[in-house]
C-alpha cells in the first residue's frame, strides 16, 4: 500500500548557501507560499553560521523552518568539514580524485531525514539545490544518483515521493540569474557560502570564487559583499 | 572515477537481535574471521539493552565492533521505537498499512551510514539482517528496496559496495535453521529480541511471538530462554 501524499506542498532542504535559497525561491513559485517548507541539518559543521544563515533566509523568505540535529557524521570523522583536524585542502584526493571536503553519503542522507520528516506530514515533494555543473564532483549532487536515490525512498517509504534538483544542469551564472528571475537576490545577503566560515566572506576558498565568478558572469552584484 | 573497495572485507550492521546475529556468523563464514566488522547504531532506541546485546555478540563472536551515535530518528519523532509516549500497537495504522513500529527510513539511514563508514576503509560489502518474509511489512526491509539502496550507494559515492541480505527470503524457521548450522546458537543466548525491552523476555510481544514461532518450527530450543 502506498501512502498518498499531497502533491502541492514541498520541503526544501535548505544549507543556508546561494544555491538552496534559489531552490527555496523556486519552490515558493512552483508550489505557492503556504505549500513550502523548510529543513536544515545541524550536521556538526564547523562553521556554525551556516545554520545562522538558513534560520534568516528562511525568515526573510517566510516559511516553516525545522532544524534536525545529526550527530553521526562528526562521529564518522576524517572530512574536512566537520572535523576541525582537517584543513580544506584545494586539490582533490590523489587516491580517490574526490575533494577532501566530500562527506560520504551526506546528501543521500539529508534527503533520507528529509524524507522521514516529510512522510507523516504527506508531504510530496523534496526540493534540493544539488547541481551537477560547475562543481566539484561530488557523486552525490549528480542526476543519477538523485534519481536512484528517490526510487529507494519511494521503495523504501512506500510513498510517491518526488526529488526535485531545479539547479542540476545549471552554471553558476545561469542560477545567479535564476534568483534574480525569482526575486531572491535580496535573500542572497543572507546566505553563506565560504568553506572557511569567514563573514564577510574570505574571497580565495573555492566556493568563494565559485559564487564570485557566477555573478560576475551574470552581471549582478552580490548582496552578500554589499554590492 | 570509482573507490575500489576490498572485496573480501565486509562490515555486519549488528542490532543484538537474532538476524543480525545470525548474518554476523554468515559473514564470518563468508569472509573469514578477520575480515568482518561490525557496526550498531545507537539511534535513541527505547530499550538500551539491544546496545548491550550487540556489543557482548560483536565480543562473544571476537570481530571488531563499532557503536555511532544518530540522535535524528528521536527529534523526528511518533513512533513506538524512539519515542516514550507512543506505546507499541499489536495491529497496523488503518491508514499507512504499515505497523506504528515503522521508523520511516531507518534501514535506508543504516544502510547508508554503514557506507559511509565502510568507504574511507575500503570495505566492499554490506551485511544487513532485513528480511521480506514472515515480517510485518516493513517496505525498507524488502529487495526492491536493498537493489535500489545498493545502486544509490554506489552512485552516490562512488563506490563498488555490495549488499548481502542472507535472511531475505529466509522464514523465521529457516533462519534458526541457518544459525545452527552456523554455530551461531550460542551467541543466541545474547541476542535481544522483545518489543518491550523486557529481559527475560515478555514473551507476548509480536516480536517475542514470533521468536518464538521460529525456534519451535525449527525444533530447537531458544538458548536466551536457559532452554
Amino acid at each position: 500500500m502506498t501512502v498518498n501524499t499531497d502533491k502541492k506542498k514541498a520541503l526544501v532542504v535548505l544549507s543556508g548557501g546561494q544555491d538552496s535559497t534559489t531552490c527555496l525561491f523556486w519552490a515558493i513559485r512552483q508550489f505557492g507560499q503556504d505549500n513550502v517548507q523548510a529543513i536544515t541539518f545541524d550536521y556538526g559543521q564547523r562553521h556554525r553560521v551556516e545554520l545562522e544563515s538558513a534560520a534568516n533566509v528562511a525568515a526573510f523568505a517566510r516559511v516553516n523552518h525545522v532544524c534536525l540535529p545529526i550527530n553521526t557524521f562528526s562521529a564518522l570523522g576524517g572530512d574536512a568539514l566537520t572535523d576541525a583536524g582537517v584543513e580544506v585542502a584545494s586539490d582533490t584526493d590523489t587516491e580517490t580524485g574526490l575533494p577532501n571536503t566530500f562527506v560520504p553519503g551526506r546528501n543521500l542522507i539529508f534527503m533520507t531525514f528529509a524524507a522521514a520528516w516529510a512522510w507523516p506530514r504527506k508531504i510530496g515533494n523534496l526540493v534540493t539545490g544539488v547541481a551537477q555543473t560547475d562543481y566539484s564532483g561530488y557523486p552525490d549532487c549528480r542526476t543519477d544518483t538523485m534519481q536512484s536515490l528517490q526510487q529507494t525512498l519511494r521503495l523504501g517509504m512506500e510513498s510517491e515521493v518526488l526529488i526535485h534538483a531545479p539547479l542540476m544542469n545549471l552554471s553558476k551564472k545561469e542560477t545567479v540569474l535564476l534568483a534574480a528571475e525569482l526575486g531572491a537576490l535580496d535573500a542572497m545577503a543572507f546566505t553563506h557560502t565560504c568553506y572557511n566560515g569567514a563573514r564577510p566572506p574570505c574571497g580565495e576558498c573555492a566556493a568563494c570564487l565559485l559564487r564570485a565568478k557566477g555573478f560576475a558572469e551574470a552581471g549582478v552584484a552580490d548582496p552578500l559583499l554589499g554590492g
